[in-house]
């Protein structure tokens, strides 16, 4: 692609007043014959199943009349639903999708391929790979060390993530074990930079060992001793087959050392979906350790190190760090370089160290606008320079670069992808570690089981089983159109920024007297948070209650009118965004920080809209739905103040 | 619906020549065009985002062109795609679609609701939960004290089934916690009919309450402290919160009892993926138990008997026992009536009781076979009766009946439901046990979290977060056409039984000389297991090589060549298959018990066929498939035994 991607974007979606409607027809109607003719044309001769008179009979007229009547209620059911594709939509991290991904999924869908095994997806098992390749590439791993796949969406690729975060942690205790019943003498590097030998390491040294050093024993064991062996002394020594409650006591029995129990530290920000997978995986919500966040809501660096000093001096292992890029509730991408330089030091001056997985599940696709379609890096001045503004800054684009050094980044296509659910996605950096997880079928046969590569069977090295081709096809199609570079999501990220910021500056100026608007800090993606206040309100039950009712008028779900304008809100929550809330209960003016931090799960209610609208920051747009947004606020702010008069029921 | 339900199939259906093209393009051009036009009446007065004129620029022609060009590619790859729909297809459980699915999916996906809220999916999680509804009154389970919803899949709905389990078997142990500190004295019913001040009983009788007891624990709790206590003290006490490591420590302090780790007892034919499930959750998958099966390959429920009183005099206790309904690998259905007997006799005579789960993701549909239209249950002499055949057998009934006394059920929409993927379920009998599970998004109010039902707020309770709401759409509207009973469900299931016993029988009679098909016993559903032999191959390894050989004959993944027919295969591996090996490897005569025993993960290789056809047992077919595979088997015979003949390359 030569032309500017700016006339390429008004061909990458349906179009909020459905523009490109004749284009997604012909291509639907077109996937859908050519499905029909290779049904046509594969093996003519068997005949048909259904003849023309069996389509006269009273049951299949019958059974046709129940299908159109229940799709012409289906179809009038949802025009109850939410209009993603409107600009009017400012709420959750959803908009429209890429024609593509809806063409390529619907394509897809009628061949129905299940992408858990080669032998019933033999297209779109490659197709899944090779997306899984581009978003690798995209966020700068090596394509030939990476693995990654798709999965049903954030919270199972975050799952995964940890599941085989905590494989690799404990594989060298296993390892020992495994090493101690083959008669093998293996050393291991220290992350103090030493080697040792692995059997005279005690446990704390074991759960210290890095991911790289803990997959090369893996190939050290499994190249020193017969396969069979191997697999039954790792066995014999791995949490996976032995479960927590035997391991916890052998690992008493055997080191003598009664370690407190592994934990997980989380940027504060993090996806409370964390707390499911902690709770799941039996690792223990308690063990799910908050790390406070800055002014701008990312993980505070200086925090973090205190905590891991702690944790080291407690001898307390730490199995995985989550940071987080894109956080769900503001967007909020953590300083992922500065974050790296605290495992670094941790592991020269406190002998410790963690898997450091990236929850990228709604920035991941930002890494889109630092690549150039041959691949290379493109710098922060670099863009700035082009684009005339003053975005992205260094810091920005250093802590984006830096997922490229995370163990582990999930990326849901479904999310700043656009394409339909479900559709999330993780990348391993070292994809050995894979192996640490898979389990056979029972079709396998003793070769296979040795040979089976990913992309035989899928389903040997995933949490989940049958799952749907036309995900992955969906997926590939919208990069085939839209490439995860600059030309084509790093354009899309760069214009939702962009009309975030004018959303956020428009906001932070705006006169709605009576009401004042205050706005948190300029989000680092696309998701803007603020509040409305008034002279009125002066304690904070009484803003939040207030910002509740503006949130009731501004939604589908709690308001009985159609909402001129769509939002949603969220609630920052002591001692989570102790860090950020500072500046923010300032200005409004109606609460101390102590009255805040005794709120309790009340917290601060603030409104959040998501900007995915790529067509808000055009230079000249067909409607200003800023000035919209604005006048809905102040008339549900007024509405609010008088609920009586305000929310009166349609008859 | 009044007419017979022979003549309505031919509606349900694309056709494997795509008989129904104009209905299906008919119905998907409508769903697209209203969704048009919902686009174009949302505030028309705020213009387009896109102009003719921006049609006609450089970068918009070169992304069409992209786009069509991908598609064209994308379409030309999937002619390589598995024929699922044809009659030729008789390999995975994985048919055709039905026409109300596909469009139901297709028009939905345009508006792509996220079932993770009511927010964003204001009418697809009505049809969600409307969906699991009937599944639940389909095997029988009281629609007002159940739960359920879809998940991805199987594996994920197993996994849920399971954490929920665990859940709900140590919730007993949390309550007694919490009630002490709380300063609450709670009374609790055993298993053998006494009841017991819950404060003095032992960590082993605490581990085997009853689920309808043990949340009825749940029940006081709540009721008899404030709400934020009675959180609190839970959280202190419960495995979610603290976690194995710590859990395993405070059990053995607490009650000086170190039990041995719980376990869960599965069918020896159960799904490759409960190992994953076991290691996932940290249970460990030495603590996967197989009960042995039978002749006819379901559970064993005098081996159940004796596993279960072994474990109750080692103390170690059972926190599930997942029953098949349809194995994966056979097609057969657990006598679940049998096995609900055991676990009764175990609470009266051992005091010892478990969750009770039925793995029913693939056999769960034939319910719907026993179910009329009111949602009475059919029985058995009555359907052998009307049919005049001698299926189904009391037996069967009675097994496949008992589902409605599981404590949990999964059944995948995307198997028997003959829907796109992703589509699976879990169905709970006991609805309470959700909240065991639930996880508060940061935006609840305190208001909401007390208040919020799964209504609200679907992903609250459960695994996965971001889901399609297009999939509940596409098994709404397919239940709307094809209801599960009698007159939609049960008869398609009951087309697939007769046509599998067709084949069964059609082999077993076969003369494929020089060749001998062995068939293993008949399937309690429709799936087909046979194995060639030849006088010439004269050991396990040599019939096993030979059988792999005909597969990868009758296999896209294995040839080179367009198969005839397309057949896949499996593995009966020692011990799990050592109850129903006996008569296979008698009529085989070439290996002893002993030596199969000793065959380790060669096992016996047998071919498989899943008929899901449902017009393979057509009164009188187009096309003769049953004769059609017995030939293709036996030429790929011939060509197995002469490899390097009948093996040639395309050039």
């Amino acid at each position: 692609m030569t032309a500017h991607p700016r006339d390429a974007l008004k061909a990458w979606f349906l179009g909020p007043q459905a523009e490109n409607a004749e284009l997604l027809e012909r291509l639907v109607v077109e996937s859908l014959r050519d499905h029909v003719f290779w049904r046509r044309n594969y093996h003519p001769e068997d005949g048909v199943a259904i003849r023309e008179i069996d389509k006269r009979q009273e049951g299949y007229e019958e059974a046709v009349g129940a299908l159109t009547q229940g799709l012409m209620g289906l179809l009038a059911e949802l025009k109850r639903d939410v209009p993603f594709f409107s600009g009017r939509y400012k709420g959750h991290m959803i908009g429209e999708q890429t024609l593509a991904s809806q063409i390529g999924y619907f394509a897809t869908m009628l061949y129905n391929p299940n992408n858990i095994a080669l032998e019933i997806s033999p297209v779109t098992t490659r197709l899944e790979l090779e997306v899984a390749e581009q978003l690798a590439r995209m966020i700068g791993y090596d394509p030939a060390r990476h693995w990654g796949h798709l999965t049903s969406g954030g919270t199972i690729a975050n799952f995964e993530a940890l599941w085989l975060a905590r494989g690799v942690r404990y594989l060298p205790v296993a390892a020992a074990g495994a090493a101690a019943d083959l008669g093998l003498g293996l050393w291991v590097r220290l992350p103090t930079g030493g080697t040792a030998p692995l059997a005279e390491l005690p446990l704390w040294e074991l759960l210290n060992i890095t991911n790289e050093m803990a997959l090369d024993l893996w190939d050290r064991l499994w190249q020193s001793a017969p396969r069979a062996d191997v697999r039954q002394a790792l066995a014999n020594h791995s949490l996976a087959a032995i479960g927590y409650q035997e391991y916890s006591r052998r690992l008493a029995l055997d080191y003598g050392d009664p370690l407190p129990a592994g934990v997980v530290l989380v940027a504060a920000t993090a996806h409370y979906s964390w707390e499911k997978i902690a709770r799941a995986l039996g690792i223990g919500s308690n063990q799910l350790l908050h790390v406070p966040v800055d002014g701008r809501f990312r993980m505070d660096p200086d925090a973090l190190w205190d905590q891991v000093r702690g944790l080291a001096h407690r001898r307390q292992p730490i199995l995985a760090l989550v940071s987080v890029c894109g956080s769900t509730e503001e967007s909020a991408v953590d300083r992922l370089d500065q974050v790296l330089q605290v495992r670094a030091r941790a592991e020269t001056d406190l002998g410790t160290t963690f898997h450091l997985h990236s929850d990228a599940c709604y920035g991941g696709y930002a890494a889109a606008v630092l690549r150039r379609a041959d691949g290379t890096r493109r710098s922060a001045v670099e863009i700035r320079e082009l684009a005339g503004g003053d975005w992205p800054s260094d810091d920005w684009a250093q802590a984006i670069g830096a997922l490229s050094q995370a163990d582990s980044v999930t990326v849901d296509p479904h999310k700043m992808g656009y394409v339909p659910y479900a559709a999330g996605a993780i990348l391993v950096r070292d994809g050995r570690a894979r192996h640490l997880v898979a389990t056979d079928p029972p079709y396998l046969s003793p070769v296979d089981r040795a040979e089976t590569g990913t992309e035989q069977f899928l389903g040997r090295y995933i949490l989940e089983g049958s799952k749907p081709g036309a995900s992955a096809a969906s997926v590939w199609l919208s990069h085939k159109v839209i490439p995860p570079d600059e030309r084509g999501y790093g354009y899309l990220v760069e214009r939702t920024v962009a009309g975030a910021r004018r959303l956020h500056a428009a906001l932070t100026a705006a006169d709605l007297s009576p009401f004042r608007v205050i706005t948190l800090p300029l989000p680092d993606i696309n998701i803007v948070c603020y509040l409305l206040c008034h002279p009125s309100l002066t304690t904070l039950g009484a803003v939040n209650e207030f910002n509740e009712r503006v949130y009731a008028r501004l939604s589908l779900a709690r308001s009985d009118q159609a909402p001129e304008y769509i939002v949603t809100r969220t609630r920052l929550r002591s001692p989570a965004y102790d860090g950020a809330i500072g500046p923010i209960l300032d200005s409004l003016g109606v609460a101390s920080l102590e009255e805040w931090k005794t709120s309790g799960t009340d917290g601060l209610v603030v409104l959040r809209s998501t900007v995915m609208d790529p067509f808000l920051a055009a230079e000249s747009p067909a409607s200003d739905h800023i000035g919209g947004l604005l006048g809905a606020l102040r008339r549900a702010g007024a509405a609010a103040l008088a609920p009586e008069e305000g929310f009166t029921r349609r008859s």
